[in-house]
């Protein structure tokens, strides 16, 4: 599709009612999105998301579920993280309209996944800390209790007029970002490299492998950057053993 | 409210099933939007529409039930239809964000409504020409099937955003408004004087009285509108007595 909205991943991490992974399906569809991603959800399939997908069952029988949430951010390039629940800034926060329109520009290039917390409990730190970016949206201060499935029929929405309104001929062409499974690896190889020089201590590791994944996280790296860091790495380590 | 949120009205006509007016409730006020009209509900108040509310139960409490949708619509000067039925356009259409917009400026001085109609049947021809203006929102054209309760969360969303992102100072002041029982008043004073002198015949009235209604609902008359046009039917009415 011209509009990209089939790079478009929707992630629902322990969805505990059946009835909301339907009504999610349905919203999605409705605005043109099919791809969705379950993370461990507490039954499916199940006869009552089918009932309330309605027309949307294909989404349901298509939908990947997973056993955790990196399996379902593999091949991922940008992540953005919904959360109503209050927590020290671990990520940049953006207001969803904003959000959106970044990510049907960065899905020409890109694959791109919305994730979602379980109902009651939202998205653990450690799930937060796999995206990108954190989205804000607007809600009544006294009571901010937004709907799991209403709330991705905003993204949806946001991301359909996205795509429908913006002319992105204007912007500059979209960086090929790394995907979540090469930043990975980079944190892997920067975490045994820092070992090797003596700069962490693996037992005493301190806040300083959460501190540079949340950096390079928010730096949302592209493809070249990563190849670039992991030569630097390499080259350190090649340096200190040549010692 | 400075927002002027509590100037919209939701109205519901016919809504088959009460889990879908719980399931408004709660998106309406999680956008900060309480007040909720039900125009000949099936079944409420209902317990499954209180579970669905969630914390939202009090917008249903005061909800107020009409039997016609002229009575929920007592006292508004701007009335938006939600449909998704192709009709032949019986009003003007706009867009979802455009007609927020709109809205919340108008609201500074008038009551506003946005109208939805039943889950399977829309709205009738006669309610929708009741409304000023139809409202589109952009979906999949392979699949439209929008959920009731979706539907209302995506326009109390716009509304919310319209109002917090958009600063009326510099608009125009917006006029005030003539209430649709005010517009209704002068559509039959408009019709007996047509009887009167001998334009409209009662007999075979045709199509006369639907376009002059289509003409000044599209036209969102202000007070003094009303005014001007009944003294020019009274003057019509007095000169011909004259004779």
């Amino acid at each position: 599709m011209a509009d990209h909205l089939d790079r478009i991943r929707i992630v629902l991490t322990n969805p505990s009612h059946p009835g909301n992974i339907g009504s999610a399906a349905r919203a999605m569809k409705v605005m043109g999105i099919t791809k969705l991603y379950l993370v461990n959800p507490k039954e499916f399939p199940n006869d009552h998301a089918d009932a309330l997908a309605s027309g949307a069952v294909d989404v349901l029988r298509h939908a990947t579920v997973c056993g955790s949430l990196s399996e379902a951010l593999q091949g991922v390039g940008f992540a953005a993280a919904l959360s109503a629940r209050r927590r020290e800034l671990t990520l940049p926060a953006e207001n969803l309209r904003e959000a959106a329109t970044q990510a049907m520009h960065l899905a020409a290039h890109n694959e791109i996944a919305f994730v979602f917390g379980n109902e009651t409990f939202g998205l653990s730190n450690e799930e937060v800390m796999q995206c990108n970016l954190l989205i804000h949206v607007p809600t009544n201060p006294e009571y901010c209790s937004l709907n799991l499935a209403a709330a991705v029929q905003l993204v949806c929405y946001e991301l359909r007029m996205a795509a429908g309104l913006t002319r992105f001929d204007d912007w500059p062409t979209p960086p090929t970002l790394a995907t979540q499974e090469q930043i990975e690896g980079m944190l892997q190889h920067l975490e045994a490299t820092l070992i090797e020089i003596g700069y962490l201590n693996p037992a005493n590791p301190k806040r300083l492998m959460p501190r540079l994944r949340r950096l390079y996280k928010r730096a949302t790296l592209e493809v070249d950057e990563i190849d670039m860091l992991r030569g630097i790495l390499t080259k350190t380590l090649a340096s200190k053993r040549s010692q």
